[in-house]
């Protein structure tokens, strides 16, 4: 469940075994939630990780407190993050617990409920333009000016073990339950949590699928091109799931383990939340709903799937009939009370529900 | 954590304890929840018990299994029950479980999510009048038909004892946690739940608390009077808690062992569903949110306490200050998507969150 690359002896280790060992009792271990409704819609298992329920409302917690605790172990007196929020959150809760400086960098339009939960931490928080290339100029200014260092929101070791840390969770309560996983689902932003995923899989027969929203699909382009390829940032309620171009790190790991990426439109997320929200019982941001609407997605439709690991990428509909056990991880639930109220009620009239 | 009536042998008995015996591995485990912005905000350890993550979204799982279950090892084919959700619900599922046939008696005005619930566990559905006489004229006729027994929804024995497996595991869990409870808090309907409660409690320094909405007190009015007392319905968004009269053999639980009940409006009670949803990310129904209203009640105003177990019972102003670690049930989640709109957003501005 680690990966180094020969070719950079220098290069860290992702370890998510670690990861997981050194988080133990730092994190919840939250629960695997089902509903039958689910499960009947999707035609198999459905596990869910509910992480929208881990301490900071994300898994992003995980990574956070996980970097941040090394550099505190190593003498780091503060940290720098940017992020469009989860991260920030994390980053400003672990500093917190370790008793460091953080300063956080959001976007001038950052939701204001994430800039209340970054300066509740105790973070100082800069709003800083609006595209990731600004906001990382400042953060880099910051951790000149400061020395402190800057803690990544995908491309860093640690953070990409801390966040595989959840799915190494769910696959070990998964065979516990004795339904071990054939299939595992996370939502994609910079690629960390679901490159993650793929090392916490790696020694068991789990195809691992990363979910896209439309028109945010720079890991399923980066695959077929071969190399992190940046797309212009299309809109899409899944706020998170929005950086132009995925890590340099996860794609190294993604782009010879992972099965697939699925991709989803806003309708299909928004039913996902709803499903959430109303048989599951718990809220998650639209990020994080994502997951399930990959599953949902690729059971129903046969969604269309970029096969990596071999010398040439092919790109072909999608099989979910072999789906038995279906693991997805609910990645956060931080959202705006006023985008619960408008997805809660769903525009087209609605199937009736039945237990 | 038994209760019978020594001038009434034949009376059954109510065992808690017997019922989580029974109940382990039929019903789920349901997490302890926590959110430090709700500990900050009862200014106490909450620990809350997420029975809206129960199979069938509410804890009436438990005694609908549980006196189900001792129906069909008794021999009997099938069940009717009345109610205006949950219970309803819980029965059908029940009985689908155990091969029994279901008749559930529902008001003509309900929510048709439940409707179609309980038809979904394949239960026959009856809608019949809008009180709780009505409702138990047809099911007692129906009862008299099929020679199906009527389950109540909380004034039967193993309703109870079912119900307060609930608060048994949330006793024990905190215990395990190292958190034992000093106050335990569910909402009011029939009194079934929290007569479950107090048994659950009994042999340990737990204060219980039963919480109503402002017009729907018949245990209020029931423990001042010396025996149950209806009121007349008043209109409340905690659906759940509108019978109107508590049942005999919960209130005879209760006159005697109820540390109190703690009145709550529908503002209080939509700020908790507020709060569980936002910061614990959580769906709760109204009557669900109750505990965590009457809690907040509790720590913040030193709400009028109801106190019982002398013989003149009297209403002195509360005292929330000695709660250190408070045990909440929420006890479901079955909501319609439009009142999950509608109360997602609070009315008057807000505070803003902090973590």
């Amino acid at each position: 469940m680690s990966h180094t690359d020969a070719a950079e002896p220098d290069r860290p280790t992702v370890d998510v075994t670690a990861a997981a060992r050194w988080l133990d009792g730092q994190v919840l271990r939250t629960p695997l939630l089902r509903s039958p409704v689910i499960d009947r819609l999707v035609g198999a298992q459905v596990l869910l990780k509910a992480e929208n329920l881990q301490t900071g409302g994300s898994y992003k917690m995980r990574g956070g407190l996980y970097a941040v605790g090394r550099l505190a172990a190593a003498g780091h007196g503060g940290v720098v993050a940017q992020s469009t929020g989860n991260h920030a959150v994390a980053v400003a809760l672990a500093a917190r617990r370790h008793e460091m400086a953080a300063t956080v960098v959001l976007p001038v339009d950052a939701t204001p409920s994430k800039v209340a939960r970054a300066r509740g931490a105790g973070a100082r928080v800069v709003l800083a333009g609006s595209s990731v290339e600004e906001r990382l100029a400042v953060a880099r200014r910051i951790s000149d000016e400061t020395g402190h260092p800057i803690v990544d929101a995908y491309d860093h070791p640690d953070v990409i073990s801390g966040q595989g840390s959840a799915s190494l969770e769910l696959i070990e309560d998964a065979d516990r339950a004795g339904t071990p996983l054939d299939t595992l689902i996370l939502p994609v932003g910079g690629g960390g949590g679901v490159a993650g995923a793929c090392l916490a899989a790696s020694d068991r027969p789990i195809d691992v699928y990363g979910v896209e929203p439309v028109g945010c699909d720079s890991l399923a382009h980066s695959l077929i091109a071969g190399r992190p390829t940046p797309v212009p940032p299309a809109a899409t309620i899944a706020d998170g799931l929005r950086p132009s171009c995925v890590g340099e790190l996860p794609f190294d790991i993604l782009r010879t383990r992972l099965r697939g990426v699925i991709r989803v439109d806003d309708d299909e997320i928004a039913a996902a939340f709803r499903l959430l929200l109303m048989e599951l019982k718990v809220l998650a941001e639209p990020s994080g709903a994502a997951g399930l609407a990959g599953a949902l997605s690729l059971a129903a439709n046969g969604a269309t799937r970029v096969i990596v690991g071999s010398a040439a990428p092919v790109v072909v509909p999608g099989d979910g009939s072999r789906q038995r056990t279906v693991g997805v991880v609910l990645t956060g639930g931080n959202v705006e009370a006023d985008l619960v109220a408008r997805l809660a009620t769903p525009v087209l009239p609605r199937e009736g529900v039945a237990v």
